[in-house]
């Protein structure tokens, strides 16, 4: 097999055999075939597109690629979750303990931040002592002890995806549907998911800016899970404005808190419910989705998902007093008001801004290799449909310096007042099962 | 401007500007831009195409990489003729000396060949002492004095479209109109041409196997030709069997001898005829096709034709004397008849499968650093539509070694008998001016 003859037939529009697709991958990631074949390679794809089949094979071969994390040691199905990255997004913080405090296994590998969105370990990390490298063996006894731990991700998982992905990166072919599909499920099977719910974002500070779109790419990773025998669960929610109200690391921490304790902001509340209650239904094999939303609720008002929590950040090595006193955790020196000059309501929130407003405060990193401040951040304290008059606070800057107007005009460029109310957001838009 | 950008913008379909095909070729020609971000944007440019501006805007930036050879210093209107290749064509050799003669310039640079197509500059290799390099001076000189001249390639012609072809030989994305246009027309304006007569081959020797895929590309190159200001006429003609009855190189000049004296092979001179027609009604602005077809077939029938062949070989440092005794050529020392074994019409000759048995006798190159053998090659005694009758001969292998079982078989592969006469073939299929 040559890889020009794979290219050729890609470039047709023909669909290839899964020989034809592990033999491209196979190639690339050691070495055998060029970069420039490659990238000849994936906008062939992008612009001729791949059957449903085809991205199975690609998942498969790129999961092939690389180490496999065996986590048949830990009883039960092990459900992943996986968001397509936002801002403000801190659900896995959430409906982690949440499921693990019903006894569905939560062993998750997760990712750092990086430009306008935040990762779940540097989230983690702001608990003073909260470790996310953990061994082999640590990982599955933490998850067999407590049904939760979530560290870094380790081991060579899925090399073709990160390879791919960097070129992809270069020649204008990172939006196409079968790669990210392929991209995101290779990386979920790698890292020895059993069942996956999918929280795809649309909206201004989402990847995906149309539902028709987040639709496509939801339905094509549910039928790639099927296919793979992992079974899969799509939902569709927004990401047109931040998710809840706190953007930062030990913000984020302290507002998953309050949801933890049925205290925490509504929407970002509806969300953990909804995407815990399909974790459970996939953990468990029930099909009621009122029953697993009620099953959520229940742990939450119990108190079990804050002690489920509380667990999982002492197991970690994490100080897990700051559960009762979230002062613990890192605060700003400065803070700051941002504060409406006109009357109106908020008709728009651009989430990427926002993301970006807090990066420079040194809440998230512009390359991988910039550090992080855990306790700087921003607090929204008007979203989209809230009334503001001249004077109040849209918006609060916990900085660690004294000068943010940069942060603060980038903010108010985010932030648009209309004298009328807008419609309210529709928070889940669509689940594809 | 990045380059991820241009090729985002093709890969939406988008056409270019002038300045963003500039700075591709400027960057990849200069290192900036890798191999991987080039091979993207050749395999966005198959797929979605460009328009006739964008592939001029291309032509010219592929001329600007490199050096253009300059003509100025030669009288009269140069008129170049290029050949999108095939088997048994040589058609320059005659051409050059009968437009020579019309004194009409002809300063030609011509290529090697390699595979199945032969090259030019080593069929005039084949006489001996003929010196296909000669310096600018002595190159200007020969053409104000003789009127005509063939060197080899020389120069850093079009380096971005070496570089370029290179790449799109391994990433499947050789077979496309822009790039092809604008390969052939950048080195044809880069080697100093006024105006242009293209030879668009069709059939089983040639790159384009329909008169359809054959017109789109000859009408963008015409199209391109006259938006850079050079008078451009393309032919469509036939390339289905190989052209002529000789293949190989000291043959080849015997033949064209043969057509240049009024005695050659009828198809092949009519070919012949029509090419140097255009060509003169290029360099003259005369418009009148019968006048010019008139003009060639006096300079032949008057032996004007071959006295400019003569002069041509002779002030290259060539052996004048083959042009009355072309046993002076080198000659094989072996012949070999390839004899039918059916009664009927010869239906077909693929040329490419003569031209790899020509190859294979040693009268070309599989790769660019073999060395050929200027006395070997075929004589086709039976062409498309000839009866032929059991131990006949088809044609004639003349060799340099005993065992020619290989090529034997391959010519028969070659050529197929049925029982019905088949229809002429058009020879001229299409003028596209």
């Amino acid at each position: 097999m040559r890889m020009v003859d794979v290219i050729h037939k890609k470039r047709e529009g023909e669909a290839l055999t899964q020989e034809e697709i592990a033999f491209v991958i196979q190639e690339y990631t050691h070495g055998g075939a060029p970069d420039y074949q490659m990238s000849a390679f994936l906008m062939a794809t992008f612009l001729n597109g791949m059957t449903n089949e085809e991205i199975s094979y690609l998942t498969s071969a790129m999961v092939e690629s690389g180490d496999r994390v065996d986590l048949s040691a830990i009883e039960g199905v092990k459900v992943d979750k996986h968001s397509t990255g936002g801002v403000g997004d801190k659900i896995s913080l959430i409906v982690g303990p949440v499921v693990a405090s019903l006894g569905i296994p939560v062993a998750k590998m997760s990712g750092r931040g990086l430009g306008h969105t935040g990762g779940t370990v540097d989230k983690l990390e702001s608990i003073p002592g909260f470790q996310i490298e953990l061994s082999s063996e640590a990982f599955i006894q933490a998850v067999n002890t407590n049904k939760i731990a979530i560290v870094g991700q380790s081991g060579n998982l899925a090399p073709a995806d990160k390879k791919m992905y960097a070129l992809r990166d270069v020649t204008a072919t990172v939006d196409s549907i079968p790669l990210i599909a392929s991209s995101i499920m290779s990386k979920k099977i790698a890292s020895g998911a059993d069942a996956i719910v999918l929280d795809v974002k649309i909206g201004s500070g989402a990847f995906m800016k149309t539902v028709e779109d987040a639709r496509v790419l939801a339905r094509t990773m549910v039928d790639i899970g099927n296919r793979l025998n992992r079974k899969t669960i799509a939902m569709i929610t927004d990401m047109e404005q931040p998710l809840g109200r706190e953007i930062g690391n030990a913000n984020e921490i302290r507002e998953a808190l309050e949801v933890l304790r049925g205290t925490g902001d509504a929407e970002l509340t509806e969300v953990a419910v909804a995407v815990a209650a399909y974790m459970i239904m996939l953990g468990t094999g029930d099909t009621d989705y009122e029953a697993a939303r009620n099953k959520v609720k229940d742990v939450i008002l119990s108190g079990q998902a804050v002690e489920a929590f509380r667990r999982f950040v002492a197991s970690q090595g994490g100080d897990a007093r700051v559960v009762d006193h979230p002062e613990l955790l890192p605060t700003a020196r400065y803070s700051f008001e941002v504060a409406a000059v006109e009357t109106g309501y908020v008709s728009r929130i651009n989430a990427e801004q926002i993301g970006i407003a807090a990066m420079l405060l040194g809440a998230g990193r512009a390359k991988k290799e910039d550090s992080i401040d855990y306790a700087v951040g921003l607090t929204l304290n008007k979203k989209i449909g809230d009334k503001v008059a001249p004077g109040e606070s849209i918006c609060t800057i916990h900085a660690n310096r004294e000068d943010v107007r940069e942060v603060e005009a980038m903010i108010r460029g985010a932030y648009a007042i209309a004298e009328a109310k807008p419609a309210p957001l529709q928070l889940i838009y669509d689940v594809i099962v």
